[in-house]
């Protein structure tokens, strides 16, 4: 069933993404005990642990990333994804639902690596996919999100209108509109690097996130969480949500020059606001937020060191020099590619 | 031990990159059972059959890359490595054996993507990496080679004279010469593909290679051949080797337009042909070369089915449409990314 994170009101799993209080939902299913299925070497492992049917799984499996351990960091390597980002967990659960609701058309507001994601996967699922994006938003962005077919919306405006205009353009022609924001079956995809994480190192003292929207914080620590409720670990990590500043939900908010450079996390209003705080404060956890300048530096060191990265995943790395790390184990997803794709080929 | 392909004499497991004969070698050792280490999802799984010691492993694991099934063929997707390619397989073996042997400097004389592989994981193994290339080649390859800390060696004139100077160089100044074409160990991370696939799927009947230099073509054979010498599987699979027209060293030399889209393929004469041509007999397999128009279709599909991947990947698949596949099992591997790596970040 679905859970209002704000009431505790409860829905059945269908394509709901609000409370009718306006709450965020989460999935909430009970697992008896952990045992992935280990002839695979993909999501497919821990299919018994997310709220969709086997046969309508896309066929481009997110792998089991893999994980570096540099000194006491343990990298896992999220950017190894079919296109370039941990975004595809969470398309994949989505699509899969999609397809046993038999919904072949959505709504989607997001020009980032969560709509270049939902772009491919729904290509070639038969998936009408509306993409609202802003005027502003680059032309190479746009042919490239158009090249995998994808029908765009241009909206003169900034962040709110386009927000707007994808709502509206919803109700009036009844298709859903589908926030990767608020998608509780986003959240079932990407709450699987907990898993992994697990299988690979067991559990970490710390997992430093870079944090925006939160579908990576919010999606580990829910993976922790089942895995101590089905009595597989005794103890969770202290979740860090790492910030960019000028654009901090979670820390106080900076004056400082914005962060630009981390577009990924620069999302200063996040839906799902309420229940990082309450990660944070249950995990014994922080949040730090991080110029550009230090997130300059940590990239350039994330190459030297052959992690082919985008900026945004720079940040979580750029945090751990804030901390004192004298004998303490972290975990840092590296969430981006460097690698980028064009539309021309 | 290292047997020469030609003459069958052996020598110690050091940097030796041919035989006194000239004959190319392979690295040769008795395995007796099939046993991968299963806590790991990367090539430490298949660390008892590499011909290394676990402790000069570089941190940056090839992972166990997904399979995609899309009707009878089988995609492996080889693009979803660190670098964007499988030769991460092959430069993840060498570099721990230059380890172990302490070299710290080599030559080579690439400026493709075993080239931007080599100048990666050398970068942060502290290995001096002296890279060879052509006046030719294109200024934005050049300064991402150099980014990664490699020494560039820029040679007026053609492929022949950049090898003739790197050899030069390499004895002038005693530093080894490195050819990824001809280095042993480099089959030895190669390999490793068909263990996977034989985990994932099975013995497939047919494996439908990119072929250029062979190192892929002839490591999957290698690594199906022990497989089926431990005694784990029972047949082989039939290997198709897929060329470049206008540079078939397999296929009978088409005198049609050259397809220089391949360019990953583009090896007239490559020094393992021998090989590759017993590998087809043996195997009851063939070769098939695919022009430059079909590869462009091919291309344009493999985007619409998901596969972000390079123009010499997508000749495998353009080559699916020669064979009769009814009832047909094939594997193809998709040996390169198509989201571009650039030096400007
Ligand atoms: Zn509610
Ligand atoms: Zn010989």
């Amino acid at each position: 069933m679905l859970r209002c994170t704000k009431c505790n009101r409860v829905y059945e799993e269908d394509l709901r993404i609000q409370c009718e209080c306006e709450g965020t939902l989460l999935v909430e299913r009970k697992y008896s005990s952990f045992a992935p299925q280990r002839r695979y070497f993909d999501m497919r492992r821990y299919l018994p642990y997310l709220p969709v049917n086997e046969r309508f799984l896309p066929y481009l499996h997110p792998p089991v990333t893999p994980v570096s351990k540099v000194k006491n960091v343990i990298f896992k390597l999220e950017y190894l994804h079919p296109t370039g980002s941990f975004k595809d967990r969470g398309t994949y659960v989505t699509v899969a639902k999609l397809k046993e609701l038999k919904i072949k058309e959505i709504v989607i507001d997001s020009s980032g690596n969560a709509a270049i994601s939902m772009a491919v996967y729904s290509a070639f699922s038969n998936i009408r996919t509306h993409i609202f994006v802003s005027s502003n938003t680059r032309k190479e962005k746009l042919s490239l999100l158009s090249s995998f077919g994808a029908e765009l919306h241009i909206v003169e405006g900034d962040r709110m209108k386009v927000h707007e205009e994808a709502v509206k353009y919803s109700r009036e022609n009844n298709i859903p509109y589908l926030s990767h924001w608020l998608n509780p079956y986003f959240l079932e995809g990407t709450k699987t690097v907990a898993y992994e994480i697990y299988e690979q190192v067991g559990v970490p003292e710390y997992v430093v996130v870079p944090t925006g929207s939160g579908t990576l914080f919010i999606g580990i620590w829910k993976g922790f969480k089942e895995l101590f409720e089905m009595g597989e670990i005794s103890r969770l990590p202290k979740m860090i949500a790492v910030q960019a500043k000028g654009f901090e939900s979670l820390c106080k908010r900076s004056n400082s020059e914005a962060n630009v450079l981390a577009d990924g996390i620069a999302i200063p209003n996040p839906p799902r606001k309420e229940e990082m705080f309450r990660i944070i404060k249950e995990s014994n956890g922080s949040c730090i937020s991080i110029g550009e300048r230090v997130t300059r530096q940590a990239l350039t060191e994330l190459y030297r060191m052959g992690f082919i990265v985008e900026p945004t995943s720079a940040v979580a790395y750029a945090a751990l020099k804030f901390f004192e790390d004298e004998g303490k184990s972290f975990v840092v997803p590296l969430t981006g590619s460097g690698l980028k794709l064009h539309s021309s080929f």
